[in-house]
Order: C-alpha cells, then structure tokens, then sequence
C-alpha cells in the first residue's frame, strides 16, 4: 500500500494501520510542530517506508521532530529547517527509552541549520539506538548550539554490540561552539565505554567539522572508521574511551586551516593504519597524530594508558605535529606501551620535524618509517632519513570524494565570504538614513555612505552581513551619533563591517553599560564576524561602562578584527568580551586581532575577555595585538588589556603609556603568550605583560 | 475637515497637508510598526486633531510610536499595545531635537504593556519638551522595563520654564524593576537640575508604582504636585534636585504593602503642606517623611543641603517612619538648615515614635505639631503629646478618586492573583503529559495531578501562570523526571506553582549547568512568581552545577516561596540566583522565602543570590530563611548560604550541620541582618551567618 498523507493525525492514523510493505508518503508541503513517531513491524523483504512525496518537496520546520520504533523501518527524503527540535534530538531511533528501532534504515535525509536559537541548549540531531540500523547518504549541516551533531548510544543492553552501519554522509560545516559540546559524531559514553559497539563509520565527508576539539569523540569499543574524509576539519577523530577501534584509509586533509589535526590515541588495541594526513596545521591535542599519556589505574571518564597501538603505513605531508606522550603531567604519567609505529611516512616540506616526545617512548617500537627531517634521538633508530623524500598523500586513495555523500537533491555549502554577492548601495546623510538603508538591506551588500551626519534614534538590528563604509572622497567626512543604547545589533546570520567612519557617543542616554555594537541572544545567533577600519570612536562618557564592542551572554563572535582605527575618551572597554561568567568554559570571541589602531583615555581594560572553567574542548580564545598604542588606558582597578583562559596570544610591537600594564591570567591549557617589540614608557626594561597563573 | 485615513501613506499625505482646525482620524484597526510624526501649526482657537475612529478602536502595535512636532496639536484616542518603541519613547513632543511641539495635548491616550522585552532596554513611554504641553486623562501601565514611564525634559532653553500641566492621568502598575531606572515620572535630570520647569502636576492617580526607590524623581525648580493620590506604591515622591517645589494636598496611601513611602526632601525651598500620609510601612530613603542630609558644597549630581523647607499642615496615621538627617555619613554631613517643621499631626496606632533623628537637627524649626506618643528628646519641645488623638487622614480632602482619572472606556488594573481564576485541569501520569496539560492551559489553571510516574522528554515553557499540584490522596505519589536541560522555563508572564511533586533530575543530560526551573530573557519576561511546596528533590548530579532553581540575565522574579520540601544530592545549587554579574545595581529576586524545608547534600551555596553594585535605588532583594536545615551543604569553595549585596535578610530557627557556614557580603545600603534561634552543629557558640562589609 501507498498511503500519501497530508495532515498530522492523517500521518497517525496512517501509522496506526501501517503493516510489513507499506508506504508512508508525506504530500509535499511544510509541516510545522510535527512530533512524529514512525511505529511498526516491518520485515526485511518487506519494509515499512516512509517517504516524501517528491525529493524536497517536503520540509519539516517549526518544532518538528522523528522518532522510530519498531524494525524495519526506512525513511528517506525529508527535510528538517526552520526551526529546531523541542526534544532531545531530531531523528531517534527509539520512541522512548522501552520502544528502539532494529534493522531500520534513514537516508536522503537533510537537516540544515536546524539550531535551537539559544546556543547553551543541548540537542543532537540524530541519535541511534538499538541494533543493526544504517545511516546514509545524508546531509546534516550548520549546527550552532551545544550538542553533538550525531550520536551513536549505547546505555542499554539492546543498543550495544549493535553494529549499525553509517555511511555516505554529508557531514557540512559546524562552526566554532566556543566550548565543549561541539562534537560532529560521537559512539558512547565513558560510562558504557568498555563495551564494543562495532559501528561501521565509512565513506562520510566531514566538511569543515570545527566545532571544538573532537571532530569525533569515540567513548565505546570495536568500531571501524574508514575511507572518510575530513576536510578543514579543526581538531580530531579522538579515540578517547573504548579499546579495539580501527581507523583506516581515511584523508585528513586540513588544507592549511587553523587548528586542524588527525587521530588522537588513547586507550587500548586501537589501529591506525594507511590513512593519509595533509596539510594540517594543528598541535599539541589537534595535532595529525598525537599519542596521549594515560592516568595510571585511570577512573573511566578520565585517559586510559595507550597499550597495544598499532600506528602503520599512514603517510603525513606537510602536517605541524605529531605528539607522543601528549598531555604528561604529575596525573598523566602512564605513558603509551606494547605500541608500535611502523612502516610510515613523514615529509615536511618546511623540512622541520613534526615530532615532539613529551615523555618516555621506549613503549613504542618504532620501525620502518621514512622522514625528510631528523626526529627526535630517543627515537631516530626506527627511521630512514631521505631529504629527498617525495612520497607524497595520494588523495584518490584516502577517504571519499564530497559528490558521492550526501543527497544529490540538496546543494552542499559553499565557501564565499558571507560580506560578498550583495549589492552596492549609495546613503545620503540624514536622521536614520542607516536604519532606513539597513532595514532593506540584504546579505552581502555593501552601503557607502556619503559625507555628512547620521544620527540613529533607533537600534539597528542586523541580521545579515553587511558592510558600511564612507564613499571614496568621504573617507573622515562620515559622522555617526547614535541616541539609544546600542547602535548596532548582531543577531541571526548578522555581521557588520565599519569602514572610514567617524562615531560618536555622546548622544547616547545616560545609561549605565551603553555599547555601540553587540550581539542577541535572542533570535539565533551565529558565529558573527565583526571587522573595524579606518575609522575614529571618541566621547563615549556619557556614563560609566560604555564600551564600542561587547555580546550578550551565549553569543560568541567568530573573529573581530579592527585596523587602522582610533578610540579616545571611553568610560568602559572598546572590546568587552567576558559575559560568560560561569565558568563553563564558554567565552564570546574565537580570533580577535587588532592592528595598528591607538586607544587614549579609556577607563578600560582596553580589550577585556574572559574564558573561564578548566577544560581542553577549545582552541580559543585567540588574541593577536600588534602596533597599537595604549595611552591612559585602565585605572587603579583596571588593566590595560584583561585576558583571562585566552589560548593564544600575541602582542608585537605595541606601546603602553600611563594607565596600567597588561594582564594575562592563565586558568587552563598551556598558552605560550609570544611578546615581542612592546613598550611600556616610564617602564623601560619590564615586560608590558603581567601573567598570573591560576593552574594548579 | 476630518480626514480619514486607512494607512500609513494615508497618514503621512494628510500631515503634508494639515492646517489649523483640520481633524486626522485614524480608522479602527491594528496599526503595527506606525512611525508616526504629527506635524503642524494648530491655534489655539483651531488646533489640529488626530484622534481614533472610535474610542479603543484604534490600536497602534508592535514597534509604533507618535512623534509631535508644532502647535496646537491635540491627539486624543488611540491605544499602543502589542509591542513596543524602536525609539527611546513612545510618544514625544518633539520631532528631534530641533523641531519642539508647542502648546500641544496628548489626552485620553492608552499605553499598557508596552514594555521592550529587554528589560534592560531603556525607553520611556512619554517624553514632553517644548513649552504649555499638556498631558491628561491617559492610562499608562504594566511598564516593565527600564527607564521612567514618563518624562519632562529640559535640555534645551525651549523646554525650560515650560508650564507643562499634567493631570487626571491613570499610573498603573508599574512592578519591580530591580535595579534603577524605574521611576514612573521624573521631571529634569541632574545637569539642569537649577533650571526652573514650573510643571504642575494635579490630580494623577499612581496605583502601585513601584519600579524603584523613586515613585517620581524631581530633577528641576519650580514644579508643584498636587492632589494627586499614591496608592500602594513603594518609594517616594523625591525632591532629588532643584529647588522650590511644593508638594500639597497629596494623598500617600500605603495600604500596609511593604516599602511604601511618602516624600523624601533635598533641596532649597521645598515646600510640603496639608499633605496626607497613612499606612505607609517604609523606612529609611522609603519612609512616610524623609530629610536628608546633604553633601557640602555638593556636585550638581549628588545630594544639596536642605535649606528653607517648610514642612507643614500634613497628617500621618499609621506610618512606619519620619527619617530626619537621613543618609548622615562621612560626605553626606550637612544638615538641614533655615527650615521649618510646623502643625502636623502624627498619628500612630502602635503607639511607637516613627522620628528617627540621625544627625543635629536644630536646622529645623518644630512647633504645633501634634503626636499620640513621645518624638525624640531633641526635637520634643515642637510636639504636643496626646495619647488621645484621633486626628485620622482625612481621605477625601487629599488627592483624586481613582475612578476620575485614566480613560474612561480603558479599564484599569485590578489586583487578583494571577494563579486564581482559571480551570481545574485533570491530568494521568504519562509521557509528556506535563508537556501536553500545559500546552493547552490558560492563565490561572489548576493542573491535578494523578498519583504516577511523569516523565517530560521536552522543556515546558510557561508563558501564564499555572499551579501544578498532586491532586487529593496522590500527595507524595507522583513522580516526575525530565530529560532536558530544563523541565521548566519561565518566560512573558509566566508563573509557577508546584505542590505534593516528587522529583528527580536523574534523567537529565549529562551537561554543565541543568536546572529544573530558569527563566527566558526571550519574550519579555515580567516579574515571575514561584512557589514550591510540600515537594522533594532529589538525584541532581548528572553533572556539574545542577540546580533546582536558576535565572537567565536580565529577568526577575518578584517572589520565590519554598516551604515544606526537601532537596538532596545536588550538584549545584538550589536556589541560583547569580545572573546579573555586571555590577550594574541588577539582580535576579525580590523576595526569596524558605521555611521548614531540609537541605542535604548540596555541593552549595545552597541559596545563591547576588546584586552588585553600590547604587542605592531599589529595595531588595530580600531573604527570609526559616525553620529549615542544612547538612552538608557547601564545600572547600561554597559557603552554606552566600548572599551578595541583599538588602533584607532574616535567619530565623535554622539548623546547618557538617558543611560551611553561611555568608553574607554587604556592599551597599545599611543592611541590618535579623538572625534569631539558629543552630550551627559543632560550632556551638558560634554565629552561622559570617559577614564580609565591603563599604568604604
Ligand atoms: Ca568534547
Ligand atoms: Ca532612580
């Protein structure tokens, strides 16, 4: 039977009669709040489909949701956007914790940008429970809020030692979570991490999976991950609980992007074989291969010791590191043993070695390997050094190619600049000309404004990107005032870009902590991008805590970046980024960068961010300072800068002069703040830079 | 002519074209995002009109707001609701700074609930300038975010000396904004404080405005308030800046509701005469009569001698204080000079003095006073003492009827519970069956639970007040566990009762930071009512900082009951109410009363409250804590208890046994914790409560 259905309680009544060979077809249209449930007992000669009418034709949005129950079921070709799931997930493969699904089957199946608009609340979008089911030729893209994008679980009996089978994925971007929570794929749990759940993981194409430090958290034993690939992918497939996993023929190709890494090892019996791993510029934790130290007579949610790795025939080009005996410390000292790494290859085209021991390695027997660079001599005996080495990862044999995953109905994102493919638009000054020209604006286009003055009595709220610039012969002549508390409003898909303005404070109300720019948590907000140039920020006084760029809790900024650009008279900070105050390891901006731009009279910290909690799930903060001026900046309370948990930092070539010195408080992680070229006038022969170090 | 217009192109081509004695007439409906602007030349023998079709029938939505611009404009008629300002006002009398409106009238005008749902957004609802405006017989309620409902400006020399009158107006509920900025009327600010407005306010009915320490703050010279009544509205008429205004023929009636207030005198040239005051139960900034102190040779920002008032003729019944000198401090110590207390009679059933002298007050000349019980000795000589008196307020010879202001096809605010008046609500235990009783109740529903197990995989947003309770012979046996970060979210005008429950949290997600009960800053959160009773808690430690009750930033509840309940194993708090960490003068609770109820542990603080800052505008929070007992609550870290900045704090009765002591951090005001019959297991002797005084 084929039974097309076009309203909800049609869909219910239609599963309450469904038998072995039926056909569900949703009729093509939205279906808003849809909490449906597919129920039925299907056979594997004679499943129970469930299907959309035409190939996208139908979307589930709104608060909609799926869950399986039974056996032998199959769904294919639905839509999830425009909304975010009210449970715990979107796709499950149970009804509830008694009712599981067996020998069922989702594929062609999207959910895109499917994000519950509050980032702290934790969902995952598909979650497999019970035994043999297959998940393929999906398409699972855009994720923004806490939670893995996929789990596999295993906390009962009848959903462990269950083989499923996943497979032909699109896996598209997720951005930067900005803590933990942001892993791609996961099977298990550290509770349930001694037991094998023997997934089959193959042919999926990871594109751009950075949402923190675990591409994929593998917590259970005896799964295969083979011929996927991981494409700019920040951190790593992480072995982190279970023995007995294999991983091989996968492509690990980071293509040169920030922070990307391969395998992460820890735990017993794990093989890492004939995988290639290219250019990769991740270290320490998201290095290409890093071997971590276990905690001896480890407790289950913590490292267990590395014993009986087999590491063999993988080929490394140009990847910044590989660490063995990662994370040794006074409770990590159980370093790897009954290892061996074999028969590799390792070309640096830089000639640097990649190779960094942060322990004893004699467990590891190193044997057959070739290198274009000098390891390290404790382990030197197991390479062939060739400077003329020229094997290189031959990508047609690693991994997937991105056209043979996903779904051929729906498009696979792409990499523009969100700033470009808009219009150009000219603005005239006036009262509210840019709340006028913004409120018809569209993504990417670009405003120029002409000479004159605009003063806002109403808060802009941008939920595209757009970029604001003075008009060529404009440059300095463009000034801004602004009468309410902010000026501009980041939230949805918002990003700004301020070019060659001059702004004002001054018209603001006499309000405690005003901010000209900052972000909503209301509404959904993605990782914005926020860039400043050329453009001068005085009189912003007008009571205390007045700062040019801040966010809301639960936000976070993807980069800042200001240039060329001035901030005088400033009763708060210019850049106040520290309103994740519990202490979850969440913060508010990944990279921010400012060049070459001077801060005068600000009560300050000129640049204040804060990272707190302890764990090891981000890369970020990251800060780079270079050729500012801080003049008068901070007072007997305040820094100059503030950065507490930040990651990375670099200050170059930067001048302080009156107010205070810089602060650096480091909580966690091991930051290597680079300081070079810095001034503190009056001071001569002190570093700019105070650090505090509250790790134990 | 009268001009019919249907849109707002309609509109805008009409005010093109107006000239005196023409009449625009809104047709009926809902105008939604109508940014309008009256513009015109009225006389005063042909004012230009804008008016609604019918009386209610027009009703201006979502982000609205009227702008006048001109003379002789008249506007009468329209109600905003539904929404709120994209400006900083409402409604203006000015178009922008350069183009006033003039001998204008706003009159039978509503504005209800329009509040940003921000709460930390500033606006005001109304704003006059320009000079002879007049503003009466309107309906301004339910104001729940920041900033004064209604303003009087004087920042340019055309809005000063402005004759402004503003009469027979409905101030309606205007709840707690818990920090400042909640005043319902304010007349000038500090920078044109010595500027004279000569503003008369008559005849206005303020129906429990009690946003702030300020019902109304007087910044300027000149104004007179008359015969206007306060009703059940916490704070005070302030006098705070500028000199010679007087205050007559008022009517304070506190009706007994706590932090009711009266007059509070800074300032040259004060005068306040034949004025009412009864039932009023504030003291200190809040009392019935308040002098204060002032700085010497004051910035135009803080506090001016006292000098030449004349406080005479007024009645007090029953009033909790008269506070003279009050704020004497090291900066505060120039006494009150040059002026007169003269023929009042205080009243007091008690039979106590409510003078409190808290400086020299030989500034102040006391004669013809009459009093039913004995003054301070330094002043007694002004007073004649008779234990008979029976002189009570006389109601009808201060202030105005309720029923003769406002708009009289509005109604005005009534004052039942919101948890009375709805539908009792039968509800089985089963899946989600919270989830689905509560989709479907309205305001003030009795939810009757089944004894049985409930088990919600979706977060409940609560967007009405409900009460959700054990139904008779099931007390004790129905039991709830939930699988999300949340079960509920507290959000618009949402409120919660929950009695006779059994709860777990032991299905939560294993995720930082779960709580049972939040609150949303989404969707405009009003003051929030909570009551727990007769109910446990138990098994919240999935992980790290569970709690049982939190807030997001930005929200308040007004009150928070618990009593009769137990609460064990938590990981966190159970009481969390630390969102508003920006120093700010913001906090989360007004009231928080715990009685009879067990705590066991709980990592802790087990009550977490903070409210920074060191202004000094609101009241509470406020924290009563009875009866209950505390084993093994708090850590290495955590205090038992740890009240930051609470304002009102009553330990009464309390056992704490193994875990910390509680703590108490004053940062503001002149706390005076009440601590009576506590217990500390092992500490015999010892306070519970440590006290850490951060005042200078
Ligand atoms: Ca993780
Ligand atoms: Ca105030």
């Amino acid at each position: 039977r084929r039974i097309v259905v076009h309203t909800q309680d049609e869909f219910e009544q239609a599963v309450k009669t469904v038998t072995a060979g039926d056909m569900i077809v949703l009729a093509d249209g939205v279906w808003r709040d849809f909490d449906a449930v597919l129920e039925g007992e299907g056979s594997a000669e004679q499943p129970i489909w469930l299907t959309g009418e035409t190939p996208g034709g139908v979307i589930l949005s709104g608060q909609s949701s799926l869950r399986l129950s039974g056996k032998h079921l199959i769904v294919s070709g639905l839509v999830f956007r425009d909304g975010y799931t009210p449970r715990n997930e979107v796709i499950s493969f149970r009804r509830d914790s008694k009712s599981l699904a067996n020998s069922s089957r989702v594929t062609n199946t999207v959910i895109e940008n499917y994000s519950n608009p509050d980032r702290t609340q934790r969902d995952s979008w598909v979650v497999m429970y019970g035994k043999n089911n297959e998940f393929d030729h999906n398409h699972l893209s855009g994720k923004l809020n806490s939670g893995p994008t996929m789990v596999v679980r295993l906390n009962s009996e009848e959903s462990q030692d269950n083989n499923h089978h996943v497979h032909h994925n699109y896996f598209g971007p997720r951005p930067v979570l900005g803590s933990n929570g942001g892993e791609t794929f996961r099977i298990g749990t550290s509770h349930y991490s001694l037991t094998n759940s023997n997934t089959l993981v193959e042919y999926n194409y990871f594109d751009r999976c950075s949402g923190e430090v675990e591409i994929i958290s593998n917590k259970s034993g005896g799964n295969t991950y083979r011929n996927n690939t991981f494409f700019e992918s920040r951190g790593t497939l992480t072995l982190r609980h279970g023995n007995g996993t294999s991983v091989e023929k996968n492509l690990f190709d980071g293509n040169g992007a920030p922070y990307t890494g391969g395998v992460r090892v820890i735990n017993g019996d794990q093989t890492i074989r004939n995988n290639g791993f290219k250019d990769l510029t991740g270290e320490r934790f998201s290095g290409a291969l890093v071997v971590m130290n276990g905690v001896p007579n480890s407790p289950i949610n913590r490292y267990h010791q590395v014993d009986n790795a087999l590491i063999e025939g993988n080929v490394f080009e140009n990847i910044a590191a590989i660490e063995l005996g990662e994370g040794s410390d006074a409770e990590r000292s159980a370093v790897p043993i009954n290892s061996a790494f074999k028969n590799n290859v390792i070309m640096n085209a830089d000639g640097q070695t990649p190779f960094t021991l942060h322990d004893d390695m004699s467990g590891i027997e190193f044997s057959g390997n070739k290198v274009n660079s000098e390891p390290p001599k404790a382990i030197s005996s197991g390479f062939e050094v060739l400077t003329d080495l020229a094997q290189k990862v031959a990508v047609d044999n690693y991994g997937v190619a991105r056209e043979e995953t996903g779904v051929d109905w729906y498009p696979k994102a792409t990499a523009k600049s969100p700033f470009e493919g808009g219009s150009d638009i000219n603005v005239n000054a006036g009262e509210n000309a840019l709340f006028d020209a913004i409120a018809k604006a569209k993504a990417g286009d670009h405003l120029w404004l002409d000479a004159g003055d605009y003063n806002e009595a109403k808060i802009i709220e941008l939920r595209v990107p757009v970029t604001i610039g003075a008009k060529p012969g404009a440059e300095g002549k463009v000034n801004v005032s602004f009468e309410r508390r902010n000026l501009f409003v980041l939230s949805g898909q918002g990003g700004l870009k301020l070019d060659g303005l001059n702004v004002v404070g001054s018209k603001a109300p006499d309000n405690v902590g005003n901010s000209l720019i900052t972000t909503s948590a209301i509404g959904g907000g993605s990782n914005h991008l926020l860039q400043i140039s050329n453009s001068t920020f005085t009189d912003f006084v007008v009571n205390r805590s007045f700062s040019i760029v801040s966010a809301a809790k639960g936000t976070l900024y993807h980069q800042i970046k200001i240039f060329n650009s001035s901030f005088s008279d400033v009763s708060g900070s210019v850049v106040k980024l520290d309103a994740e105050t519990d202490d979850y390891g969440m913060y508010n901006v990944e990279f921010l960068e400012i060049e070459n731009s001077e801060f005068k009279n600000v009560k300050g910290p000129a640049v204040d961010v804060y990272r707190g909690g302890r764990d090891e799930s981000t890369f970020g903060p990251a800060i780079v300072i270079k050729s500012s001026g801080f003049d008068g900046v901070g007072d007997e309370k305040e820094p100059a800068i503030n950065l507490h948990g930040v990651q990375v930092l670099k200050l170059e070539d930067n001048t302080i002069a009156g107010g205070k010195q810089a602060l650096f408080t480091i909580t966690t992680g091991k930051p290597q703040p680079h300081l070079s070229g810095n001034a503190w006038i009056g001071h001569e022969g002190d570093t700019i830079l105070k650090i505090e170090d509250l790790r134990k």
